[in-house]
Order: C-alpha cells, then sequence, then structure tokens
C-alpha cells in the first residue's frame, strides 16, 4: 500500500452508534425523540442529556472499559444510557430487571461494575442485591428515589447528576472493536455468561435491523420489548439512528400498549410471542381493528399459527425473527417470499415458524453436523447445529476464556440449536440441544410435540420437556396452559389429541395443567420444569 | 484487550459489497435481478454470471489489486462488472462513455488496466483509445461484436469467456480496505485523477443510501444514471444489498424512461436535473401522470423550483443529493423537515436547492473558513470550503501523492465547492471556488445569477461565467437556452428581468443564445464557457 493511500483521519473513522445520535440531533434537533410517560424529549434534548449523564460519569472518575451497570425498566433514562455510557467510555451493562438480588450481586461483582444505575421503581430489588454483594461495590445512582432511599444505599440524584454535569463532547471510541455492552445470558442454560458487544457490531447490527425491519425517519417504535434484552436486540440505536420516535413502555399493559399505538401513532413494535398471546387474549383485542398497519417482529420463540391469525385479524403483519445474546439480538429472519402471500394460513405459518435467513449485516449461517462441523444436506430433515458468523457476533464471554473458546471455535458461533435445514435455504430450529428427548433410543423435539398441543383449541400455552422413565429412559412430559375460557381438559384427552398428530413414541406420557415458569424475559424455564417432572 | 477477546474469524470479517451478491442469491435466488431490454436474470443468474466473469478473469492471470477497465452502456454486464471484478481479486475501474479516445487512452495507461471489457456499442471509441495507448496495452474483452471487430482488436468474445469460466468462489478482501474500484473525475477541473474506493467505504455507502433512499426488497430501480459515473452512485452495490430489481437504460430517452416506469413497476431513479429537464420536456410528459409515486434523487446541481414542480405535478417525489467522486458519489442530502410540506412551492423549492444534511454513514461535514480552517458561523451568509470525513472518503487519487494530500489535508476531504452554512445546520453550496466571478472587487455566485435566469419563463437552461472585462477585471457572461417553445428573447430582455432580482452589479453583461456544452455526466463544462466568454 503506498503511504498515500493508507487509512487516515479524512477516510476512515471509527463506526459507532455514537455517531447516530450526533447526527440525529443535528439533522432534526427539535423532533421528539423520546415518549416516556408524560415527559416528552426532543432529539436535541436526548443528545443533551446523554451528555451530561456521560459528563457526570466521567467526573466521578469513569475510565475507559468501565462497567455501568444499570437496573431500570424500559424508560428515557436507559435510552440515555445506551449513548451516554459509551460516550463517556465506558460499557452499558443492562441489568435484567426480573432476576433475584443474589443474580443482581452476581453480575455487579462479575463485571466489576463501577457505576450502578438504580431506577426508583426496582428500588427493593437494586438495594438487595447491593446489600447481597461480596467484593467492591459500585458508586450508586438512583433515578426519582427518595432522600431516605438514597442514604439507605449512599446514592446520588440522576437528576442531580445530570443538571451538574458539563456536557461530555462528542467523540468516538479509539478503535471501534472497544465494547460498547455487556450483556449476561439469561440464565436458562446454566450459570450467566456475559456477553460483549463491540461498537461496530453494534453499529452494523442497528443499521441492518433499520434495513431489516424498514424503519424510517416518520417511525414510531413502541418499547414492548425490554432493553436489558441484548440491549432491546439493538433498538435504542437502530431508532435513535433513522431519527425515528422511541415511545417507552415501563412493563406490558395491553390496554396500554393499544392506546399508545393509536394515540402515538405507533408503526413498529418487537415482542417475543408471549406478549403477542397476551394481547390477543387481552379484553381489549376483542373486536380491534387497528387504524393502520403495525409491524410486529418477534422471537424467541416461533409464533404458533393461531397467533399469527389472531394478530393479523387486528391488523398487525409479523416477522419472525432470530437471535441470542450471543450475536446482539435479531440475527436471520423468516423474509417472506412474494408467493407466500397467496397461500392458506396454515401453510404460511408452517413457513413463518421457521427462523428463515440471515440477516443482512450477518456474513454466515449454516446448519452443521456436530461431529463432523460439515453442513447438513438441505434436506429439512437432517439435524444439526446451527452456527453463525460475522461482524454481529459477540466479542466473547467476559472473563471465561474457556467458554469464549467453545462457543466462537472453528471460526463460528455455535448456537447450541438444533436445526436443519430446507431446501430454500431457511432454517428452522428443532431444538436447543438440551431439549431433545431420547426415549428408547429415539429422539424426539420438544418443539414438535408442543406445536401439536398449541393446535389443541383449548391451549394456550404448552411446554415439553424429558421425564425421567425407568423403561425408556426419557419419556416427554407435557406442561400445559389452558386458555381463561377454556372447558377442563384431561391428560387422556390431551394424550389423544397427539397421537392423532404424532407418531406414538412422541406423544406425552404425562401431562400437567397449570401456569408455567418463565424466565425474567419471557422464555419457558425448562430446567424448572424438566425438575418438576423429575419429580412427578 | 485479552487474549480471547480479539477480533477471529466468528466475529470479524471484512465488509464488503460482494457479501450483498452472496445473499440476495441465497435469500431470493429465483427473483428476477436485473432487466437489461429482453434480457431478465435472476438473482442466482446474476450471481452466477458474476461469479463466471471472476473465474475467467482469474484464469487468464488476473492478480489481487490489478485493473479492469470497462467501457460498456448501463446494461447486465457493467452490473455484474461491479461484482466480478473484486471477486477476482481486481479494481473496477469503469469508463466514462463520453470521453474521447485520447483521454480512454490515458485512463487505461495510468491505470496499468491489465483488462479491458469494451461493449460492441461503444467499440469505435474503445479500439480507437487501444490505438492511441502508448504503453502496454490491456487483454481485451469485447461484449456482442462481430468476430471481424474482435480480430480487430485482438479480444476474446465476453460469451465466450463467460461460458467456459469457472464460478469463482464466493471469498471476502483480505482486508475491507483493499481497493474494489477507480472512478477518474469527469475533468472539469485539470487533468483527470482517479480516486481510489475501499470494500469498506463501498458497503457502508451502499447500505446508507438504501436507508437515505428508503430501498426495500420490493424496490425497482431504473437506471437513469451513468454506473460510470461514481459507480452508479454505488447503487449497483445498494440495490443488490436490499435484493431489489435493476432496471437497466442504456441510454436517456424519455419516451423509454416513461414506458419502464408504468411496464416495469419502477419506483426509485436517480438523474442530473438536465435529465430530469430533458423529462419534463418530452412530449410524452404532457399531461402525464404516473400511476404511483416515483422516487428521484436529483444531484450534481440544485433542482430549479420549476423543476420540482413540473416533477411533482407527474408524480414525482424529489430529493436533492450531492456529492462527488471523492466521496462514493452521495455524500449529504436535503432531508425534508415534516414542515416543509405546508409551504408554498417557491419556498419549498429554496430550502430544497441546498445541499443539506450528511447522510447517515458520513461523520461529518462542515463549512471553514480557507485561511483559518476553522467553521463559518451558521449564518447562511459566510462563505466557505465545504469539507467532509467519514468511511465513506475515497483512500486517495491513485500515483498522485501530492493531490491526494491536498484533498485530504487536515483530516478533511477539501471539496473545492463554496457553501455556506444555515442556522439549521443545512449546507448550501454557493459555488466551486473556480466559479466566482470578480467584479469590481466584488463577489459575485455564478449560481446566484443562474438561479434568477431559470426564473424565467422561456429559460430552459442557463449557465453564467466570468468574462475577462477590461474595466471591472471580470463581469458575469450568461449562456442560455431557450423551452424549444420560448417566444424569442434579446440580451436586453433577459439584462433587464436580471436587474429585476440581482443587484445590478451581478447582472450579466452579456448573454449568448444556444445549447450549452455539457461533459460527459451531463455538467455543463464551464470551461469551455469561459474559454467562449473570453473570446466574444
Amino acid at each position: 500500500m503506498k503511504p498515500d493511500l493508507v487509512r487516515r483521519e479524512a477516510n476512515h473513522v471509527a463506526l459507532t452508534p455514537l455517531d447516530f445520535i450526533a447526527r440525529s440531533a443535528d439533522v432534526v434537533p427539535h423532533k421528539i425523540a423520546v415518549v416516556d410517560g408524560e415527559r416528552r424529549f426532543t432529539y436535541a434534548e436526548f443528545e443533551d442529556r446523554a451528555a451530561r449523564l456521560a459528563g457526570g460519569l466521567a467526573a466521578r472518575g469513569l475510565r475507559e472499559g468501565d462497567v455501568v451497570s444499570v437496573l431500570a425498566p424500559n424508560g428515557a433514562e436507559m435510552l440515555e444510557a445506551h449513548f451516554g455510557v459509551p460516550l463517556a467510555g465506558g460499557v452499558l451493562n443492562a441489568l435484567n430487571t426480573r432476576l433475584d438480588p443474589a443474580a443482581i450481586a452476581a453480575i455487579l461483582g462479575h463485571a466489576r461494575a463501577r457505576f450502578f444505575i438504580l431506577h426508583a421503581a426496582l428500588f427493593k430489588l437494586g438495594a438487595a442485591a447491593l446489600a447481597a454483594m461480596e467484593g467492591p461495590r459500585p458508586a450508586v445512582i438512583v433515578i426519582g428515589a427518595s432522600e431516605a432511599e438514597r442514604d439507605a444505599v449512599g446514592g446520588e440524584d440522576h437528576g442531580d447528576v445530570l443538571a451538574k454535569a458539563a456536557r461530555h463532547p462528542r467523540r468516538a471510541p479509539a478503535d471501534e472493536w472497544d465494547s460498547i455492552a455487556l450483556n449476561y445470558t439469561s440464565g436458562t442454560t446454566g450459570r450467566p455468561k456475559g456477553a460483549l458487544y463491540s461498537h461496530r457490531g453494534a453499529y452494523l447490527n442497528a443499521l441492518g435491523n433499520v434495513v431489516t425491519f424498514g424503519l424510517r425517519p416518520e417511525s414510531v417504535y413502541l418499547w414492548t420489548l425490554p432493553m436489558f434484552h441484548c440491549n432491546g436486540w439493538t433498538y435504542p440505536w437502530a431508532v435513535t439512528a433513522i431519527g425515528a420516535r422511541h415511545v417507552c413502555l415501563p412493563a406490558i399493559d395491553p390496554a396500554r400498549i393499544f392506546r399508545l399505538i393509536e394515540e402515538e401513532g405507533v408503526t413498529h413494535l418487537c415482542a417475543a410471542p408471549v406478549v403477542l398471546t397476551m394481547l390477543i387474549h387481552a379484553p381489549e383485542a376483542a373486536g380491534l381493528r387497528l387504524s393502520r398497519t403495525v409491524e410486529v417482529a418477534t422471537g424467541g420463540a416461533a409464533p404458533p399459527s393461531a397467533v399469527i391469525e389472531a394478530m393479523e385479524r387486528m391488523g398487525f403483519r409479523l416477522t419472525h425473527l432470530y437471535g441470542m445474546t450471543e450475536c446482539y439480538g435479531p440475527s436471520t429472519s423468516c423474509f417472506p417470499q412474494e408467493e407466500w402471500s397467496d397461500l392458506p394460513l396454515e401453510d404460511r405459518a408452517r413457513l413463518m415458524a421457521r427462523q428463515g435467513v440471515r440477516n443482512i449485516t450477518l456474513q454466515m449461517q449454516d446448519v452443521i453436523d456436530r461431529e463432523t462441523g460439515l453442513p447438513v444436506p438441505r434436506d429439512g430433515a437432517t439435524l444439526g447445529e446451527l452456527v453463525l458468523r460475522g461482524n454481529t457476533v459477540m466479542k466473547g464471554y467476559l472473563d471465561a476464556p474457556e467458554e469464549t473458546e467453545n462457543a466462537l471455535a472453528d471460526g463460528r458461533l455455535h448456537t447450541g440449536d438444533l436445526a436443519v435445514i430446507h431446501p430454500d435455504g431457511y432454517i428452522e430450529i428443532k431444538d436447543r440441544s438440551k431439549d431433545i428427548i431420547i426415549s428408547g433410543g429415539e429422539n424426539i423435539s420438544s418443539l414438535e410435540v408442543e406445536e401439536a398441543l398449541y393446535r389443541h383449541p383449548a391451549v394456550m400455552e404448552a411446554a415439553v420437556v424429558a421425564r425421567p422413565d425407568p423403561k425408556w429412559g426419557e419419556s416427554p412430559c407435557a406442561f400445559v396452559t389452558l386458555k381463561p375460557d377454556a372447558e377442563p381438559l384431561t391428560e387422556e384427552d390431551v394424550i389423544a389429541f397427539c397421537r392423532e398428530r404424532l407418531a406414538r413414541f412422541k406423544c406425552p406420557r404425562s401431562v400437567v395443567f397449570g401456569p408455567l415458569p418463565k424466565t425474567s424475559t419471557g422464555k419457558i424455564q425448562k430446567y424448572e420444569l424438566r425438575r418438576l417432572a423429575a419429580e412427578l
């Protein structure tokens, strides 16, 4: 390379989401950026508050690479932290609000959090976590709490910090590979691990989301997805990048969601299928028809056909995404082919239940044989492990070199999800590896059994796990929640229903009725169900 | 950085537009990607043909970094070259089809082109350029020419090359900073210079264009803009990235453009204002109303209000962009603020005539005092030089270290365009530095005089340059093309019209009627007008 053609300041700058808020504050300074209850902030105010948070943190000694943990519901302060923390050179650790104090204490300790921003709505949880900590404690900044509460944790008031702080000047990280966020996996799979995201990856994933989800400057994004969940799938950065509007929602409340959609002109939202189920079964949903189409991205589990149908009837349009903490949230989506729109709902739902194809910013997805590491045939039948590669794969786990090595071995992120690849190149996840039930030497996909259960008109939610079986090794055990207005159902009814749809060996041998335990991100806690099944 | 958290194959891949065609071929293989006259290629075929071109070039000895020059009208082969050449490791040099043989020979020599792909429609021009070359000649591949023509230049048939070639495997560049394209400036400003683009810059500018122009998978893009012009403003990569459809157009032909818009369902096109003027004045435009809104991005010169009005009446929606060869084409756009839509046309046109704000992938735009290098006040009046910074600024000029240094000095691309910055942060170009007329010590913006001339109902095109003046040093000289149906107009009429609108010293002192000389990219050749003015 000739010396005059090397990277230089004029033509090579770090990719960073910090640029998104700077640009939107320049281009649409007076536009409302954030709606949070009665509060409304313009883009100029949004950037100003983020810059003051950064200035406040810097003044309190934050150094490059320090972790700032935040425990707060979806709201303006959490959005601001997505920009203010990295602006000061810090790494944002958005905490799952549904964890218990011990788990939060463990994360604060493992992350060596230098600051802890705690919202009054979660004060008890945060205070208990601080009390449970063993090592050094972070400096505490409390949002909206009373003086007594602040004193109890030795915390400063967030509003005071902002009011007294100087605006941190705009900056880019020295290297786009620098960390911007630290996200702990939700813990369905053993001890939590902290996945590190880079500025580069966050920038690209956010821009990819703008393209994949079709965000435009006039879009209005409703925060049904928790911002602590893979940084809200990177939408705090994506919505800001395009200069659209954030509408915050501190908790899932169907009546409020329907009201905000109409009052604020919501055009886009993301939500797990369990939230869609809540929307469908809310009293307000009866006969509802939205005044305009609302785009909904859903992931974490495939949306059942009944959910697709009910959502579409109200005026929502669903896209099924797939992702995980290790890849900045969404990485694949079930891109709808033109010809699908003519298909009957059942066929369309079957196609849409697939996790689909790689998003524009992911470089590679494939399904590999776990023994040989080679791609499985594209036959829609051969099970293998889903692997991903690209700039939107995490840097690795914090202080866990062995787990990092396992996850990123041989140039691919090993998702641990078992999938098939269809002839059209769409992947479909059949199970988490640990969710395979092995009964009499035969593999049974718990997802396949669940899909059969979901077809029963009385079933609202279902989960299937392995139950130890003296004869078969394991047998499928079903946990079922019935719809509020459903007629009573017996174990035999359920098993008979499955036998009409599944091979006999795949049918549940035991059925338990009642509410399902969920993780903090709304995923069904299969390990808890496994424990219950073992005790039956 | 801990060793387990460094960049590695799983989480750090080169940004490259090569990924766009691979993904679209995976996701929408059977969708029509390219329409070129009677030919239609699916994305699978598009990728296959590009991969065969790459295979053919590699088999003929192309090495990493070799330049492949292409002289061809907008068509499938030129699009394929945008992927096939870099896939083989080459650097694409798309040649301006309106240059003369000597200029093309000079570029082929300067670029040390290893291959020269020549379309039969431009055979004479290409053959003459080869004959005019002094140094070693490139290997020649001819598209659609006769055997006799091929023999005359010692060329191989493009179709044969593809038919016999093996598909080049998918690959990414070793480094995203590697060059993907070499574009020579169009030569209004002295000797041509070759601006080098990187894979990284091309990837980002293309993705930025998808976002800025709102391209969607269902979009249909009409190729009114030459693909040799800054690689068609990077739209060969952008349209492919989103998996939309390219509709080729070998030459500007208003009747064909209107027909293709309706027949192919065109949704987006880019064009210089001169093309828009042609559309407006075409016989087919009379009373035309498109069956759907077509988005038009225009740049190179500000669209006059009459053009905006006439285009909108037909159903086009205009966005004004700004860019140059040195920054991958479009870098800023006149983002329309919500409140503008309520303004009267004249006010809106005045706002839209501004070059606007930085695009999402540009990091910085500013207007600086040429003496101090400091930003000028945001007063809409103080003239300075427009400077840019970001990943979408060229690597530099090929074999021109001094020009590179001048262009990229002090961490900014110096555009040479004189601009003001308005209180709302929108930049407005007042002139190329050399287009300022200095008369009696007063600076006169030729653009300001032109804008006045364009308001005359009989004027179709106008350009103003400095004419040497014994008393004042220079005086403004106007060149005017009247509308085909306009009443005759005298020099005095024009000057009197200007005096009602401009300070007396700014008004033209001489007016010449007739067609205006244009550069190959449709820009008015001001240096030619200056020569004519000097000879008056």
